[in-house]
């Protein structure tokens, strides 16, 4: 790997671009999916070749690698001071048929930056640690954030050990197949770990369409999640006049129109999302009985999700009286927005600013490990752009020189963070 | 037999309700269905079973009884004019999991009502048979009034050889197994028919709602279906602004809510329904990138079938551009209001009103045997009250009273067309 990473004074690696591609292809190679894209699902054979892969990586770029307990793997660049590290990287599972960037990218710039550094700048002050964090998507099992959930010391056994995957595999055994096991809850997280900076692709298409190559994330958004079932009565839709009807999907039509305008309303950066709508019978010729759809909210002020949340219960409660039907909601998700660390914020910002890289402040609509590391560590968060915001996709994909200008912006981070 | 018949001078039968009932219960022992209500499938065990106790019953009664090429049950009472006929009845075969009423009920009651008219006038004027369909609902082929088409001689056995059931059963096997082939298509159909009268539960709620026994049904509303597709762009829900999304869910409920509103101020008989909704990928948090929904419009004039149809089209291509997605339309049924004989109706009528029945001339939002018979003969339809409206459903129930109500009018409406 030696001819890999080339410095020439002014963060310039020659060929960064095509060398980060080649890297995300290579690690794509052990989880290729027939049906398309790559599926690297927890503790599943494309999940252990990869993390042994990046193993052998980090071994040869002269880092300490080591797995933890439940397959988090690390690689150090050890630093003066053993006790404090600054933690870089991301998860390396994906959805199933997934794309080449979300997750994996993140541990890609973190080897790289840190091999750039170490061949640029010695040893660091801190440590510098790339981790590829054994889960985030929830994709096998259903829960989320299993990696860095275990570094903070916040993944709670008995959440999982009763989970199955599609197949009927019970979570342990996944686990020990792969060679790991539970981390034990009684002892205490890793205490050296003073900085988490986290690489991600945006899986959205605000750098995009704003020409931007880094956004730099100041907050990740809180979320609700609502069911709203509606009931109505099913009937003939050719013996039943309109005004005798109590029609589900005319409601529900009503109130999510009604409910998606007001969120226009309110203006950015809140995002109100139906995704789903499902609909009894479903049959042309029934008037519906029964509608059931969902409501995902997000913001970054946890007030103004409290505050729709009001508004369109109101909504929904007045559309049910007008539609003669019954409605109820049930909310299922709630999480608070999380804060980036405003300092680490403003070292990236002004990193951004001193090498004139097309950067913008933002906030992630998305959820990722830096919200489970925030409320431990002072934490940061980089993005690149995401074609047409295109994500969970075989056909993810950005820029490689917008790559290139992320790992970049990370390699300055980590300097400021771990060197100064 | 002759028990269930005695005749007070008024039109009564001693019992009649509750025989109606009894037969309704034994015709349904033929085709219980272990998942509940009837299921009488043509061609089926279940329907092969029924017409031959029918058959039996039948002649029982003392009616000329014979099956038609094609499986079409009928009962002669024969009248001085051998070469005129006039025919009432139904179709036998079921919705899978149907009640005891939709379609059975119309035979029960033309033979009862033929009984009736036997003992009570002798041989009457005009032949007078009851028929029982082999097929209305098109729930085994698809494929509808494979029984009332064959008598008119419109049904085309091209358009059904290639059918198959959803086990895979050829239409032609089915058919030649339970005894029956098809229809010599060259061959004229009967010249002895004069006139059709059919009896049916209504199906819908507007008699329940106001109180009558009796539905004499004017016309057989015209349909249209259609199905709107409208694709946006899919995208995560947490990292598309708003501004920035092509909302296909948020779209189609825009305009099956703008459509509804408008089919409510073209006002009655208008009715449109949007039964079906299908959104793509329908996962909570990712924007829709399609909306597949249906539309299902009936009216008793195509003058305002196609005036509607120009209006939400518009409608359709003005949401299109306000949210910046495709739609297009398809229209994949398109029949004609079936008028029903005005003379009839008038008897009909005249009838109910001397008799003092509780009536009301209205329309059939539902498609029957009684419009495949309306273009070549006169024809017409009494309906009596379906609780609720439920319908296609084990639950369908209509009064034991309403039952007799229904019989009543049938009577004298026959007695007027066969005896006069």
């Amino acid at each position: 790997m030696e001819d890999l990473i080339k410095c020439h004074g002014k963060l310039e690696f020659e060929n960064l671009a095509i060398r980060i591609v080649k890297r995300l292809e290579w690690l794509g190679t052990f989880a290729k999916d027939p049906g398309g894209g790559i599926t690297r699902l927890l503790y599943s054979k494309q999940w252990t070749d990869t993390q042994r892969a990046l193993k052998s990586w980090m071994e040869t770029e002269g880092l300490k690698v080591q797995f933890d307990e439940v397959g988090n793997l690390s690689g150090v660049l050890k630093g003066q001071n053993h006790g404090e590290t600054v933690l870089t990287g991301s998860h390396i599972d994906t959805v199933k048929n997934g794309g080449l960037y979300d997750g994996q990218y993140g541990i890609v710039a973190g080897i790289l930056a840190i091999i750039f550094l170490k061949e640029q700048y010695g040893m660091p002050k801190r440590n510098l640690e790339v981790v590829s964090l054994a889960e985030e998507e929830g994709s096998r099992f259903p829960y989320c954030f299993w990696g860095s959930k275990n570094i903070v010391g916040s993944a709670i056994k008995k959440d999982v050990e009763n989970l199955v995957d599609s197949n009927g595999v019970p979570f342990a055994k996944a686990m020990s197949k792969a060679g790991f096991a539970f981390r034990e809850e009684k002892k205490a997280p890793r205490q050296d770990l003073k900085i988490f900076v986290e690489v991600h692709v945006e899986q959205g298409n605000v750098l995009e369409n704003e020409n931007k190559s880094v956004g730099v994330v100041k907050s990740i958004v809180g979320q609700r999640r609502f069911t709203i079932e509606v009931t109505g009565e099913a009937n003939h839709a050719g013996t039943t006049p309109m005004n005798y009807r109590k029609d589900a999907a005319f409601a529900a039509s009503h109130m999510i129109h009604e409910m998606l305008n007001l969120a226009k309303q309110y203006g950015e950066p809140l995002v109100a999302t139906v995704g789903r709508i499902d609909i009894s019978p479903n049959i042309a010729n029934v008037v519906p009985g029964k509608a059931v759809f969902t409501l995902d909210l997000r913001h970054i002020d946890k007030h103004v999700i409290v505050h729709f949340t009001e508004a369109f219960t109101e909504k929904i409660k007045d559309i049910s009286r007008e539609h003669e039907v019954d409605a109820t909601i049930e909310k299922w998700l709630d999480t608070d927005p999380v804060p980036m660390d405003p300092k680490i914020v403003e070292i990236i910002e002004n990193h951004c600013m001193e090498k004139n890289l097309s950067y913008k402040v933002m906030h992630s609509g998305a959820g990722h490990d830096a919200q489970i590391f925030a409320p431990f560590i002072p934490t940061a968060m980089l993005f690149v752009p995401s074609h047409k915001g295109i994500s969970h996709n075989p056909d993810e994909y950005t820029e490689p020189d917008d790559l290139a200008e992320g790992v970049k912006a990370l390699i300055g981070t980590l300097y400021e963070l771990a060197y100064k």
